[in-house]
């Protein structure tokens, strides 16, 4: 262990195409999506061989910071940052790195999102103490996916010039980041064999970051440094509030990566999955000879049905008959059903929602 | 009008393949399907211009009794005709006729299911009423609905000679009964043009046909007959209860018509449709330009959907993205998302949580 390294899980994201269990009162990252645990907790399990809860940071936006304080037992209250709204991961990232440089100049931050899949545990952490080595030399590390189709929903990493060989994990430099591309795009990434999935998994120096940000980002860090003084006073809160107010509403990306020039990326294959929709969710989980799969723990009754993903709760029954490819999420008010094929579409949904002002069921 | 005309509405069914909006407390006759009447407020309305609420009877077993008094105000006590359990359609008519035959010895009962859907109104009544014509010569008459598909869930009838002419209605003697047939039988039905739907509605004197039941099923009208005789007496529940436990369960046209040769046939071409299952009763109602419809007060949002049938009730959200030709019928208690070719398996649904004891979704 390196006592240096801290982790920040940022736990601000909202999920919406994993609606309606995904919702704004309960989103994503606090649900038990895949087994027992919520992909909260999950998070927290992976990091734990490297990091205990005293050097564990979860960032949550002041709606859902209840929810970390009830899954993450043992949370040093310090530990929890709150922000005033949800900004993005730029000032998400900046104010974990502010909090870190204050308490460790020497901390080094894994930053992860609070609500991926990744099957190899072992293999996630010894990647990140490769990352962490690289670190030491001020380098922004990215862990890139090793990419198995051409999505088109992912941001992509080119690689460089090899920099390190950290026993069988070899880091590179970025060449470039390019966001969601074009399916024949895609493709051609994917025949290059020198691209990678945008994870959104960083490791760096505390101190790395935040002189980046000045750099790159001034006016968010010059908030940051307001932040900072004002931490450990009486102006806390409401220097905080001001700041997020002003913060601009960016990625870490666009904000830092694709500007820096001290920037690497480190190849891994650990089975990562952002469980994007429902369709990707029901990939990753064991079903019947039928390719159907149950979850929750309402009665189900399915004929002649193949390839479908149910999700119910409490007394409702849950019958289907003559459907192929469906998934269907049954919560106590609101209901989903839809193809496999259009799981995106459910964003839109929620979209639709909230225009109509339909709040009762976001 | 005639005087001697009397109306039997029989709503004992179940209609079990349209679950789970038809229940054993509600069955398919009480429910408002269509439109803002139940399907029981139709019949009545339908018969209407030939049969005032005085003439007009309901047969129902001892469960649905209140929904009856419920939904046709108006309607006379001692026409409330309650079975003490259901026994298929022979005891049904054979009680209705010996309390007709008590209270008018001239009476014509036309005998009409609770539960069908009915275009023509005006061509339902002039066809009863020419087939009253000739029940006065002591025909048993039935409707025939001409087909327009090779259905296999119908029985059929064949048309023997020419009987009469009621102005543009033909009236022939009937050949044959024919239980649901194969398809390639169906098909030679069609073929031949002289075959017909049974649609169970019928026209004959109460005397007549409790003439036929003592001749084709003599047990049936002994346990009549001691209901005739105490039906004035207190010991009328009593009696009922007994001659109802050993009543048997069998259908009018396997006790009596398939057997009787004063058969008569009186083609009509009404729109009628029995709303067998949730596919034939989304093909009645009007849809939206991608086909779809939504029945029922609750909200939906509908993506990249076609060809689709949703209920929803009260303050759920039904949501639906890149499905065709479903059936999702949302309840309270239970959900049913079905492909409308497998719209007939909805009563196997019904099967499975009868032999597993769910009463609660039945």
């Amino acid at each position: 262990m390196d006592d240096h390294l801290y982790a920040v899980i940022m736990a601000g994201g909202i999920g919406s195409r994993l609606w309606p269990r995904s919702r704004n009162h309960t989103p994503k990252q606090f649900l038990d999506l895949l087994g027992p645990q919520t992909m909260l907790q999950e998070t927290v399990q992976r990091i734990e061989p490297l990091v205990p809860l005293s050097r564990l940071f979860v960032v949550v936006s002041q709606d859902h910071a209840q929810r970390v304080v009830e899954q993450v037992p043992g949370l040093p209250a310090e530990n929890l940052l709150v922000e005033p709204c949800r900004r993005n991961t730029a000032p998400c990232i900046g104010l974990a790195a502010t909090v870190l440089r204050r308490r460790d100049p020497a901390a080094v931050m894994a930053a992860l999102p609070a609500d991926h899949y990744i099957a190899d545990g072992a293999g996630f952490c010894r990647a990140i103490e490769a990352a962490v080595q690289m670190a030491a030399d001020d380098y922004l590390v990215t862990l890139g996916i090793t990419p198995n189709q051409p999505h088109t929903g992912y941001g992509y990493i080119q690689r460089g010039v090899l920099l390190s060989q950290v026993g069988e994990l070899a880091v590179f430099r970025v060449r470039r980041f390019t966001e969601k591309p074009d399916a024949a795009t895609a493709q051609q990434f994917i025949d290059s064999g020198e691209y990678y999935w945008n994870a959104g998994i960083f490791v760096w120096r505390a101190q790395t970051i935040l002189a980046e940000m000045a750099r790159w980002a001034p006016a968010l860090a010059e908030e940051l440094q307001a932040v900072s003084e004002a931490w450990n006073t009486p102006r806390r809160a409401q220097v905080l509030a001001a700041a997020w107010s002003r913060a601009p509403k960016v990625s870490i990306d666009y904000a830092v990566m694709e500007k820096a020039t001290q920037v690497a990326v480190l190849p891994v294959d650990i089975g990562w999955d952002d469980i994007g929709n429902w369709a990707t969710l029901s990939r990753l989980l064991s079903k019947d000879e039928r390719d159907n799969l149950v979850h929750g723990g309402g009665r189900t009754v399915l004929l002649d049905t193949a390839g479908t993903y149910v999700y119910t709760t409490g007394k409702r029954l849950v019958a289907t008959a003559g459907v192929q490819d469906l998934v269907i999420i049954d919560t106590p008010t609101a209901l989903l059903v839809c193809h496999k094929a259009e799981a995106q579409a459910v964003k839109e949904i929620v979209e639709r929602l909230e225009a109509d002002g339909l709040k009762e069921y976001l």
